[in-house]
């Protein structure tokens, strides 16, 4: 099969570093590129019309990043007949529905292992395991950048400032690092793996996202000091999703991911608990998840369900609250002090919670803090 | 496709529970059983012949347990074009070869994702990262037995008479609960795992070998004391397999995996280290890999590949041996004195260390332990 390749940066170059040579049988035959002076591969183009209107090329594989105009080409190349992989999270889940409808209606195969977990085989695992169960919950460590950071903190007693600062240079973080300490970037993922374990989709800004840009370096003291760890989860199950700090017991599993490491979990009846772990990100590792899916279709392997059930709301996270610093009061609910901030004793409904908590403060959601 | 099931005992109990009237195209049709007072289900058969000449019957699920007759079944169903999903360890590794042989004969598959770490998809994904990477090696924590005895010692400081005890009263170990502390049963799921990771057959009793029944409280305190974790652990190569109880510090991942639980990791080129963690053991998530590969076969799935290199010897585990209690005096080696043992300051095989070392010590594989 003749493969047409959508962005050749970090992760389209791992993808022909593994794949050029390799298989007799597939072929990366065009490159679409931004500047021809990007390298001097002879495959290099810049018109994706070139790729999209080749009827020699069976399959796409994307790697553009961005939502525009990388989602026109993938849903271009389904319609005239390609199957499509893509690592590209933030179109994938900004246009999942659609990806979906022209999955079914062209007849083509469209998979996204590295869009969720770099090299973990986590859509795929989710995709065996509803072979047999429903999936009741999945929790993660997605994203590496805040793990590194949290780490740090946690260890080293680092302020988050300078965290930061030590995840650029290691180029853990991005110069912008908005979209990965926001929380964004999980909630690209949560919104995949919502539609991989459950079958459902929702617009990735509906999903509550509350990132780690106001934890503080006493925040993360208090924590260790009470045998707690604090780490940014996505979480979902078939009431939703959500992309929260979490306040750990540090022997939870996930208290003991550090650095940029990732880790998923699912949870369904007969299988029980089963957690994935390895490199979330990085060139070799994703583009290693995107020859896996290249392998499935070549090799014969069925398109994933593609059933899906819309949601328009997600409310039901419920759970102890912990606020830092002073901002409980403003709230104007019962609270409780603890440590360097406040316990709401009352329960409310995350998205309630973050729409009335002031600019500035950290927000968690803290297991048995007692 | 109609199955026999070989065995109604802890993991056909859950295959039948998982199965039964779920998969139109799929149905038991009749099981073995030792004793037709074991329930009073219509398919209970005494005789195997009934069912490895059932011209209907397309594929046998062996669940029994013990090297023979469960080995001479599997290999009988085969040759008459039945394929074979088995969860039975200790007959995989002993007739590895034959079964691999009568894989590639009869043209029939055989699947055992359920004879190493119980549900947890290890076999399924050292398949599937084969398909782009070779091997470098894989080590896990596959007993769920001596990773909960390990586990009560490190954080109770329980002697072992007593934590064997306790996991026997919780179903964890067995009345003879040798074949589990003695290291047989990881020895046997190093040897599947050699296989499904590096393509090499070994016989299991060639693959070294060593228990935890001589570990002392004393010697998982002194561990602690040093910020280090004493876990079992199975591992393999291209260079051979071994087993042994190991000195980890204690943010080696392997070092949170407490009670039962199990995980595998393995290292290659492009996806790095992946580690997969969950269930070792139990009905439902047993019989739960079981019914995978049911429907890997029923679906159409490839047979993993059967060639294999034979080997006849694994020598090279090299490292920093750790040994309790006063045995390394006789060993006429240079040692260095160290907490409540010794430390051996040359390099040996471990085969001839454990050849030389006198019966009732403790012997650790130690990572920097100075």
């Amino acid at each position: 099969m003749k493969i047409g390749l959508l962005g050749h940066g970090v992760v389209g170059r791992g993808v022909t570093a593994i794949l050029d040579g390799k298989y007799p049988d597939l072929e990366i035959t065009k490159i679409l590129v931004k500047d021809l002076s990007e390298g001097n591969d002879p495959r290099y183009t810049l018109s994706a019309e070139e790729i999209l209107n080749d009827p020699e090329i069976g399959m796409i594989v994307e790697c553009m990043g961005g939502v525009q105009p990388a989602g026109s080409y993938v849903l271009q190349a389904m319609k005239q007949g390609k199957h499509a992989v893509t690592s590209n999270k933030k179109m994938l889940a900004s246009l999942l529905e659609e990806i979906l409808a022209a999955s079914s209606e062209h007849h083509v195969q469209v998979r996204f292992e590295a869009s969720c977990g770099g090299g973990i085989p986590w859509i795929h695992e989710l995709e065996h395991i509803r072979r047999i169960d429903e999936i009741t919950g999945f929790r993660g460590i997605m994203n590496g950048t805040t793990n590194y950071i949290l780490s740090a903190m946690h260890e080293n007693g680092t302020d988050f400032a300078e965290a930061l600062k030590q995840a650029q240079k290691l180029g853990y973080a991005e110069q912008d690092p908005s979209d990965d300490i926001d929380g964004m970037d999980v909630r690209y993922k949560c919104c995949i793996s919502l539609f991989a374990a459950c079958g459902l989709v929702i617009s990735p800004d509906l999903i509550p996202a509350f990132g780690i840009r106001h934890i503080h370096a006493s925040d993360a003291a208090w924590a260790k000091q009470h045998g707690r760890v604090i780490k940014m989860i996505g979480e979902g199950s078939p009431q939703g999703a959500c992309v929260m700090p979490r306040i750990l017991k540090s022997n939870d599993p996930m208290s003991a991911v550090f650095s940029n490491q990732n880790r998923l979990e699912t949870d369904s009846p007969t299988l029980g608990v089963a957690a994935f772990s390895g490199q979330g990100a990085g060139s070799l590792p994703t583009a290693h998840a995107v020859v896996q899916d290249i392998l499935d279709i070549a090799r014969g392997c069925t398109q994933m369900k593609t059933e899906y059930e819309r949601i328009d709301q997600t409310g039901i996270f419920e759970g102890t609250y912990y606020i830092s610093g002073n901002g409980a009061e403003a709230l104007n609910l019962p609270v409780k002090e603890k440590g360097n901030g406040f316990i709401i004793t009352e329960h409310i409904l995350l998205n309630d919670l973050m729409q009335a908590l002031p600019e500035g403060h950290a927000l968690f959601i803290a297991e048995v803090c007692e």
